[in-house]
């Protein structure tokens, strides 16, 4: 790689900001500097990448200046306000919230699944959901071979996902209740440990959560495909980090468990773990710090003529947000298309 | 009701046979006299029941002479052993274990569904599996209404079905991680805290686990239809009482959302719980200790023509194991049949 690039970090102290340039630093990625940015409250903290110390700067109407390209995970409304201006003064943007991830103006990519729609990018780029990214790399090689019909998907959500407020709410929680304290829920509006929550992100009008939609709306814009139908049932547990699902998926064709296994030995960014019989299948802990997308339990469905369940997890934090917002920005160099058109 | 019962309880100083004892206080169960009941190492420890201090007795063939009804949570080949002996010396056997439920000789009763199997009973009568009776409850209604054609469920079960052991795993997990220390893992195989394992029981030759298919085979046995289609994915997450379902049912004729919350609000040991927007839905945390079985979430699947998804939560212990054996046990006397034919 000839040319290193200036790339901005937005939300740089966050969970995901801080995955971001802990990734940036594992992949080598070739930035000549990294600009982390933030609200007015976290300027002067310092961050690491790269051995280097950096000191965060406020994010504003000139940070991108010179940038080439903007990792964006500072919230919706920052997202909405700030990747225009961003994109405006030429600096590509990767945006790992909700807000563009619908506009037709905007790729939504999982850089295994569909780089190609990198390609009519006009300035802003956007890193699906986090459960959303996980159950795509597992689903396209199976769309590809037999074409998916419907999936089923239920969701088993690490508190990460939330950020760093959560995972101490988690935490706080069980040390109260280990010691016979009555617990305080400030982040969810329940008590989240050794309980399950059924309810991630908003409610919306037709009695899903928002997280849930994003499952079925995004899955049919990042596969181009509007004839894969999703249901999905999307709920949080008590783990830190890792996200698990249990994915049950309709084909066109049929394949046998063998056939999804062979076929997902193969795929890019997945690692099969698959042998019951040595008690070896995905778990959130031994995804977690990890960069693939594990899956396992691979069995036919004989409730249909084909079917097939799968358990899918990957590191949330990573896969599910910094990595593929990574992987975006590195695709995005390979095919030459770090400019605003 | 004039006639008391003599009452043993197999299994009394587990979890389960624990329960059932409260169970038989909390519900005035017309006994004359409770037999705790258990192996030699647990002799002569101390049970309570309605306030009166009884001492545990070895299980032996000799146990269950002028016993009516025996309530067996004790294992399955403890069960395998002792129900027929049980039945032959005239006492009728409640058994908790998986060793009788798929016998064709022993009905497989929850309360609320099949009560009428109770009539063909030979002596020995099977309580369902803990994660299957809260689904029968929940389904019953819905089958009697539409007729349900697939299920797709999937599962978030606690570890007190597992037994106290495994509650004292959770717990030592969660202190040694809190406080930095390496965990150990002996009644799972792999760490449950914070962590979610897709496995449950054994695993069988078709990929899936003993716990999956009974699901599977449960369903039909107690419903008494053949026809309903059930594929199960079952996982144990970190909590210690209460499971939780994501159920996704296809049925014949169409209901709405609205159909299914009137059909549930009348249907006995049903508790419905869905008004999302005052964040109001089933939890683990709330079931613990309770009787019914909570529904919410409830909402149409539009990637068919007729399907509802909903969340289904209910106390493992007490309906899933204690409190449904000590339910036939009534039933057995409302019908006039404790006796062994």
């Amino acid at each position: 790689m000839s040319k290193n690039f200036v790339v901005a970090v937005c939300g740089a102290t966050g969970a995901v900001g801080q995955e971001m340039l802990k990734v940036l630093e594992q992949r080598d990625f070739p930035y000549s500097k990294v600009i982390p940015l933030a609200s007015a409250r976290s300027v002067g903290k310092k961050v690491e990448c790269k051995g280097e110390e950096l000191t965060v700067q406020e994010l504003t109407e000139d940070s991108f200046d010179g940038v080439d390209i903007a990792l964006f995970s500072a919230g919706g409304s920052i997202s909405e306000k700030f990747a225009p201006i961003a994109a405006n003064a030429g600096c590509v943007v990767v945006d790992n919230s909700s807000a563009w991830r619908m506009n037709d103006e905007c790729p939504l990519v999982v850089p295994e699944v569909n780089p190609q729609d990198l390609d009519w990018h006009k300035g802003i780029i956007a890193n699906p959901n986090c459960s959303t990214i996980q159950m795509m790399v597992a689903l396209k090689p199976i769309h590809d071979e037999a074409k998916i019909k419907r999936v089923v998907v239920s969701t088993y959500q690490a508190v990460s996902g939330t950020g760093h407020k959560a995972i101490e709410e988690l935490e706080n929680q069980v040390r109260r209740l280990m010691s016979g304290q009555p617990v305080v829920a400030d982040v969810y509006p329940h008590q989240i440990a050794f309980n399950c929550l059924p309810h991630i992100d908003v409610f919306m009008d037709n009695g899903y959560t928002k997280e849930e939609m994003k499952m079925v709306n995004e899955t049919i814009k990042i596969m181009g495909d509007p004839s894969i139908k999703v249901t999905a049932t999307c709920v949080r547990v008590p783990v830190f980090y890792g996200h698990s699902e249990s994915v049950n998926i309709e084909t066109e064709l049929k394949l046998t468990a063998d056939d999804v296994r062979a076929l997902l030995a193969k795929a890019p960014g997945v690692t099969v773990e698959d042998y019951p019989e040595k008690l070896i299948y995905p778990m959130a802990i031994n995804a977690s710090g990890e960069d693939d997308t594990y899956v396992g339990r691979i069995r036919e469905d004989e409730t249909i003529e084909n079917g097939i369940n799968m358990w899918v997890v990957s590191d949330n934090i990573r896969k599910g947000a910094a990595l593929n917002t990574v992987q975006i920005a590195e695709t995005l160099i390979e095919r030459d298309l770090v400019r605003v058109p």
